[in-house]
């Protein structure tokens, strides 16, 4: 991962929903696209890490546990505190990056049907 | 810093090049941008710490010491290692953004007329 990498042809690349994709690291930091439509991803939290959401296309549901939801659009960067249950969806595709410690289970302590491990993240 | 933040749009509202704002943070990480024209950053490295660059708009000159230069276009990320001498220019503006620790100063231990400490990169 020492070489540059171009996140439109990455994500062109991907084809699954919900699979979240290391494409960069930085310090203890992981850079990740995914791509999401429907809403599989489950309510949770990451107890001691925040989480930053930058949208490249589309647009995303931002739901947080006890506050107005709202759409988050292209360009749009957002980051979730540690602790603070959300979830996100889309009724079309729509396509973020994410960047998160390297230490950040992408559905916090909840296993879903989306779950990957860091292991399955490795861009092929 | 608890909202959504548009970067078209917070990159509108920038009018100086080489000045790095802070739009995002995420644990220990800032997120950057900053507009690039010309050729005034020095060469410097950031000892304990690697550097994201990704490219929003335009095209970058990223050269490495002891490497070959490469061109880096919109939608291109790469980390540069913590140690490694590097400096970045463009001949047109180009727009990037910059994923780094908080305690990362941008020229690294050198002190140029770009220069900017943290308190000068907070967005008003």
């Amino acid at each position: 991962m020492n070489s540059k990498i171009n996140i439109p042809i990455a994500l062109k690349n991907i084809t699954n929903h919900f699979s979240p994709k290391i494409i960069g690291e930085v310090n203890d930091v992981y850079i990740k696209i995914v791509k999401i439509l429907g809403e599989k991803v489950p309510w949770h939290n990451h107890k001691n890490e925040d989480e930053l959401f930058y949208v490249i296309k589309g647009s995303l549901l931002f739901e947080i546990e006890g506050k107005d939801s709202f759409i988050m659009n292209k360009g749009d960067l957002f980051t979730v505190r540690k602790g603070i249950n959300h979830r996100v969806s889309s009724d079309k595709e729509c396509e973020i990056m994410l960047i998160e410690n390297k230490t950040t289970a992408h559905t916090g302590d909840v296993k879903s049907e989306i779950t990957k491990s860091i292991a399955h993240q490795i861009l092929e």
